[in-house]
């Protein structure tokens, strides 16, 4: 166990690099806070890098934290690496991870083509993992999965479901197309009624934007287009709440 | 048309107030901004109490503003009213409305249980509206409907969907009951798994707290208390999206 108690300390403002984008790529990892995520984090603790504890702070009993690397700090870091106005004084630096392989084996999984809000992104993943899906794959223009707002909104799922960030979408279509999984995208307009194809154990889906939805691009080469019925006025529905209605139907029950 | 340039016209000083719930509901108004919120407003002319417009901007062509109250007003008043840090330059001043009647007609109806986020309520109610649902009830310690981040939120289904503040949800499962509506509660145990029930076109259903679900007062009152299948390591989902897979459920398709 180390202590650091100076916000001077180069190991602090390398935790506070981790607030942005480039800087959690460049190092590999990301940072989760309050002990809901943590424990969540040492359920697998080979993603966890280091945990970071206010000396305020008594570790809980329950945790098994054999071998992991932990530094005790004061208020003041704690402060510097939290992005809560009240950190509750638990933190984990986690590696992040991509696991190309699990496109050989997933047979449901879950495309998204550039979702903006962290809020929605982070939802989304945890409703996914509710839903039993094998793997989620962020394409371009989506925030960033290691956002801490994304990881807030996910409640730990981040953990649970395997995450693959690729820039082209269209190259794992084309892989999934191969093993002869079924792409739906999502569309209001030219699409199926959702409840006319089958709830299967084997599909992908796409889900898009929250302004424009799923790019024209992406659409030409799913195999079918689905859609939600409004019955009210609304124009839509958003793109969490659709993602949960589709992936609930869809895996069948 | 009138046109008010100084903030400390009283006018403005009333507006101002009406970021808090205890004078919107003192007033039985509310504000809306925004080009889309305030263009959900004009379908129905008889919510708008007056529209207020910055000196900057145009009214759209297409706006059918006849009859409308109008009043414009500069940039700095505009900032005053509105709630986000840059105002679109439109706003519309809308009665609150309180349905009681619609009780003895509606047959889909959503009861809500202290739910707390805005984001929460206003995707509920946007939900609920694109489900058809005939009537939405907003039970005792949940967040004001009218606040602002709510509303925004509905995306305009604010204007859709009568909703009714109530502050005692079972008075309201009372009357359904009387006129043979079942109610569904939501629970994540002693439940039964929501697809072993029938879809139907008369049904009220329950959804409650972030944290802590439906209260056990309203769930002993229930017909039926459903959940929804967690397959994944996930401990529970989101309540707006386990609210958009029930909807779509029940209301059958």
């Amino acid at each position: 166990m180390k202590r650091i108690d100076s916000v001077k300390n180069p190991q602090v403002k390398q935790w506070k690099k981790l607030h942005e984008k480039k800087e959690r790529d460049r190092q590999g990892v990301f940072i989760v806070e309050g002990f809901h995520l943590v424990e969540e984090a040492l359920k697998t603790k080979s993603r966890i890098k280091e945990l970071v504890v206010a000396d305020s702070i008594q570790i809980p009993s329950h945790w098994n934290v054999d071998d992991v690397s932990i530094t005790i700090v004061n208020e003041a870091i704690m402060k510097v690496i939290s992005d809560t106005e009240t950190p509750q004084g638990v933190a984990a630096v986690c590696y992040q991870t991509q696991q190309e392989d699990i496109m050989n084996t997933a047979t449901r999984i879950l495309l998204l083509d550039a979702i903006q809000d962290p809020g929605n992104l982070g939802t989304i993943i945890r409703t996914a993992d509710a839903a039993g899906l094998d793997a989620i794959v962020v394409g371009d223009g989506s925030v960033d999965v290691y956002n801490s707002k994304v990881i807030r909104s996910t409640q730990g799922a981040i953990f649970h479901v395997p995450i693959l960030k690729k820039s082209e979408l269209l190259d794992i279509i084309a892989l999934l197309k191969e093993r002869g999984i079924s792409i739906y995208g999502t569309s209001l307009k030219n699409g199926e009624v959702f409840t006319n194809v089958q709830p299967s154990s084997s599909f992908a889906l796409v889900v898009g934007n929250e302004g424009n939805g799923v790019s024209e691009r992406v659409l030409a080469e799913t195999n079918q287009n689905l859609y939600i019925p409004i019955y009210g006025k609304s124009e839509s529905l958003n793109v969490a709440i659709a993602s949960g209605i589709l992936l609930y139907y869809l895996r069948g029950m």
